[in-house]
């Protein structure tokens, strides 16, 4: 069957599309580039296409900077060192409002393009930061939508918003990357990495990264600059 | 209250606009260009934009050419002269997969970032080609999505989605525009305009309008090619 899979370089997606392709599917990889400050992913999301071998890779760029609202299209500072308390408690500055309803609508639109049966995203709720458009009640809305807004949908078909990691811990995720053969160093997770693309060790999602190999028992293979 | 508006250039989200204003909302207009053919409909949108003394207008450039699918995004035929009957019955190919999902994201985010109450959209189902994100039951989805996908949402404001247009016939929202003052020479409709910008008069967004214009009993003031 053909599939979207929303790919944006980072560990989670790549684990996705390596799911997707075990599962037989032709992977159809659309990445979005919305103007983040962490524009490196988009770089790792060509090199981690490659390994996945996909039918066609689109990208999409629009520039959600304008708009503002959040620290990864703007100039706010990326919030850093955060206690795990906190990162579980409170929707951080990095939340960029409305992004995986952006994201799986020009998905959408790809899959209805292809006839596609699926739309996998790397969307997780557990080690997250409460963004609210990883929950699964979000994603059901989702699929309600992509039943009632396409064409497709209207003549009788389904397409589905797969999101296997939903409810993995980083440490599963790993795991399970793992015994896919995924190229953890292609992966880039840092919302906020130097001029080389380094990543900085402190943002939410470096931490989470860092502890996800730390309780998986792997070392990390990515560079960091501290 | 401020309110997000998706303008086009077009007549409905023109006339979309003005109830909005007529109502006392400060508006944030939102223009999404999508790689269209008809892309003089941008340069419309900033004329009525100056009429509708918005505190904002933002533009976001995404080109959808890439994935295909819509007469609108590629250089499949554009189809003319069709039957009222076609119209009716028939989602044609200028259908452009999800759009509607993609446009009401893009407001989301933005209404999201201002705290606004509301995103008013031009969508109608009564003239139109059976597109199936004109209907009610997707628009009521999309409120769903508004409320369980966003920051705003979680913490208990709306964001509602107005489609004040939905089942009025093209004549009546050419009377309810006339009734506030629209510029309708400012307007754009025409899927296939030639390269001087000027509408074929031939496809169903000039058929249709010209229909309602003589509906309304009113001369269409734009130029036609024929």
């Amino acid at each position: 069957m053909n599939v979207v899979v929303l790919v944006s370089g980072g560990l989670d997606s790549t684990v996705t599309g390596a799911i997707a392709k075990k599962e037989g599917h032709s992977l159809f990889l659309l990445t979005v580039q919305y103007g983040q400050r962490h524009d490196v992913e988009v770089d790792c999301a060509q090199k981690v296409a490659a390994w996945l071998h996909p039918v066609d890779h689109q990208f999409i760029h629009l520039d959600l900077g304008g708009l503002g609202g959040s620290a990864l299209t703007t100039n706010w500072a990326v919030p850093k060192n955060r206690s795990v308390a906190d990162r579980q408690t409170e929707i951080p500055t990095t939340y960029v409002p409305a992004r995986n309803t952006i994201f799986l609508s020009l998905a959408l639109a790809y899959a209805e393009t292809l006839s596609a049966s699926s739309i996998y995203i790397g969307a997780n709720i557990r080690d997250y930061s409460g963004y609210p458009d990883c929950r699964p009640e979000f994603l059901n809305v989702f699929r309600e939508l992509a039943k009632l807004g396409t064409k497709r949908g209207v003549e009788g078909h389904t397409i589905d918003i797969c999101a296997p990691l939903l409810s993995m811990t980083k440490a599963e995720i790993i795991q399970k990357g793992l015994s896919l053969g995924v190229p953890f160093h292609l992966t880039h997770s840092c919302y906020d990495p130097n001029e080389a693309g380094k990543s900085c060790g402190t943002c939410d999602s470096c931490l989470i990264r860092l502890e996800g190999f730390r309780d998986a028992g792997i070392e990390d293979p990515i560079p960091y600059q501290q």
